[in-house]
């Protein structure tokens, strides 16, 4: 057998030519999305208005196994792709585990973060259609930096809205993103029609993500030449990310090993979509068998508590509906600082692979997570962002039941990003000063109460 | 002839096993490091009370042509290493150059620069002697963020000596340390003799470099069982960054790509020195030419503008004497945002090989290094480092006079790091308030006179 390598990398001609549309292996479909007002099922044609024509096409599409990867994204990717799939042999020697640790690591590119996947695409297809910019929102900045990135490299305008208090609590990441040419702009503002009607019913107010959604989607329309363009829960963002399962699979096939369990964190879903994808259909057409699981934080546990139902994907209600597990867009996470992660709904594949039992899921406490993420960056040298140390935790919980049991699995999981921009959160952590919030099921009721009845 | 790659990955069966003293093929050695009070060269008893054993002896030899890298530290290089050899393709492209262009990609690792690269090598020979702890200095934050990696690996004590006015100003670098179990403490601190002296004669002040490293020195000597480590301008620190340069001519040398030009910027001296030595041996055997160039900041100006000879290492006069190019230890740099540039003198082999003329030297503005920086990160991706920017700067010049010119030369320049902990900086250029400062010849004249007379 070859000796398995600490890191391996694919050679570029190894490379996915082709994203994986998972959906196409999926007997019993995701319900469609529905447009807000009529609430009928979203057609190309509605959907164009807001987003990029090929991306509205990408987003409805759940029929076609394949999608090209345009020779522009390509080349792209080769910057920074393949990402190495790292075997953790310290990590497994400190827990003292007869399991195999692998994980798909997504944060060597400045965006820190595997959001440039589906940003790069995004932009690339905005430039195909002939647009000027692309608007967005970000909280934790991570997809707003990827963004940034993209659209400079084609050379497109990039607008962001960035909530308020991160604005003003991260401007290392602002900073990055202007590197990168994008306007910031801190939401609300005073630039669209709901950002001056918000900042006059609450002066002062430090924003949302659910606001600055909201401005983001007015700017494009407002417009000439601009779309709007989201990091996360959309099909087509779950498509593009399936660089990640693929690259993960044939890694793992090159040197003959099978996977047991497959483990990443989620928020929206888009990593975790494109991470199990290849997996999940291997199951869905009865060809292998694995253990996928969904990790979500405590305080925001939408697999593991919420409703599965049709629901609005943003706060301001302006987006189509999806089904998926919820919730309830009304519901305010706490702060938590696993900023990706804190997002009420779930994507509507992830939703449904999880209602099908093809994906588990399970929920952590970030007092955990940031100890497994300490012990995992003192272990294996690399300084994880908070929310993929939701799949460590859950890793090296599953080593340490295979020391007991003596099974040698080979785990595999996604280390999405690096957490070079959170050091206030792990500051929190190393002071001892970080608490956990677990909402009530009283809570959690209360909100799912106000889910759209139809 | 093969493709050349994006990125050339050799396997880690590729990889050095071995660092290369230069010095050995140095027909004129570099100038024997001398004691402070003495001024009779350093033996290795003199320096073992300071410094690990095992190091004070790479330090001292100039014979040795190779020095095995210890199976230890080679398991660790497989965490981050081998590092890419990149071809920037794309910058190639945007600046219509026939010139190809590579760098060396130091920066994907969590200390984000290639101070890893030696902190890892010292903190094993301090573990092998059988030490507790370690201490060490830091500035801009990246040596320490290193050395606390290194010292968590091998469950040694770390106790970094942080600047204040960085300590207080990059809170982010701090946390980074702390989460790998490092103790960092603001200099001048109320834990040492001498910073109690100078909290005393300067209430207030914000500490510089020169005191952090008499503390350090001084809580090394009067803990049991502790050593002083360093982390640029020492021979034994250039041996351990020969790495790089070893990685980068195997991999070209597995293309079939012979470099014209490698450039690397120069503070120290250490990743540069790493970067040339097995260029520079090659020079030095009368093998090949290669045309060698160090960059450094107009505002630090030691090769271009220094005065060859004996110097005090430190600003407080406790370490040993090199013969090296220096501005004099009492030179104080502008607050130049490239902090890891701002050191008064050079590596003594970095030296001796620019006077002999093996290596020539050039020195750029700190705002055309930001711009620089900036073109680069957009189009290459990499957000780097400012330190690294210099040698980007230059990098780009030559490929631009490749365009008037018309010819393919292969150029190749470091990329030690990333800038992700230089937003403040980045910020400065982007809202287009950043000046530049040259010493002017008065100045310059004014520190060499202070110079040791012996």
């Amino acid at each position: 057998m070859r000796e398995i390598p600490y890191k391996i990398y694919l050679e570029e001609n190894e490379m996915p030519t082709q994203w994986y549309n998972v959906r196409a292996d999926m007997k019993k479909k995701p319900a469609p999305l529905l447009m807000p007002g009529t609430l009928k099922p979203a057609t190309v044609d509605d959907l164009s208005s807001v987003f990029c024509r090929e991306l509205a096409q990408q987003e409805l599409d759940d029929t076609t196994r394949y999608f090209d990867i345009p020779t522009e994204i390509r080349d792209f990717y080769r910057m920074y792709r393949p990402a190495p799939l790292v075997r953790a042999y310290c990590l497994e020697k400190k827990l003292g585990t007869p399991a195999h640790i692998y994980y798909k690591f997504e944060g060597n590119n400045t965006s820190g973060s595997h959001k440039l996947n589906s940003a790069i695409a995004q932009a690339y297809y905005a430039k195909q259609q002939g647009l000027k910019g692309v608007t967005t929102e970000t909280g934790a900045g991570q997809w707003g930096t990827a963004l940034s990135m993209a659209c400079s490299y084609f050379d497109l305008d990039c607008q962001v809205y960035m909530v308020k208090c991160s604005y003003e609590m991260k401007p290392h990441r602002r900073e990055v993103m202007r590197t990168y040419g994008a306007k910031v702009t801190p939401s609300p503002s005073m630039t669209t029609n709901v950002g001056r009607k918000i900042n006059e019913e609450f002066p002062g107010t430090s924003g949302s993500l659910g606001c600055a959604i909201s401005e983001a989607v007015e700017a494009a329309t407002n417009q000439e030449g601009y779309r709007y363009v989201l990091g996360s829960v959309l099909s087509q963002v779950l498509l593009h990310q399936t660089i990640i399962g693929l690259e993960t699979k044939t890694a793992l096939d090159k040197y003959g090993i099978k996977a047991d369990m497959v483990i990443g964190c989620a928020g929206g879903g888009s990593n975790l979509g494109g991470l199990i994808s290849p997996f999940a259909g291997e199951m869905l057409r009865g060809e292998a068998d694995y253990e996928l699981i969904a990790v979500e934080p405590k305080s925001c546990p939408s697999l593991t508590r919420g409703t599965y139902a049709y629901d609005y994907c943003d706060t301001g209600k302006v987006c189509p509906l999806a089904k998926m597990y919820t919730l309830g867009s009304g519901f305010i996470p706490s702060a938590d600082h696993a900023g990706g992660l804190r997002y009420h709904g779930m994507s509507s594949i992830v939703s449904e692979l999880y209602d099908q039992g093809i994906l588990k899921a399970t929920s952590v406490k970030q007092t955990e997570v940031f100890k497994a993420a300490q012990e995992f960056a003192r272990i294996e040298g690399i300084l994880p962002a908070p929310e993929s140390s939701h799949a460590i935790k859950v890793a090296i919980d599953e080593a340490l039941r295979c020391k007991e049991t003596g099974e040698a699995k080979n785990i595999v999981f996604g280390l999405t990003g690096t957490g070079y921009f959170d050091m206030v959160s792990y500051q929190k952590f190393n002071d001892g000063v970080m608490a956990d919030y677990i909402p009530t099921d009283e809570e959690i009721a209360k909100v799912a109460a106000t889910l759209p009845q139809f």
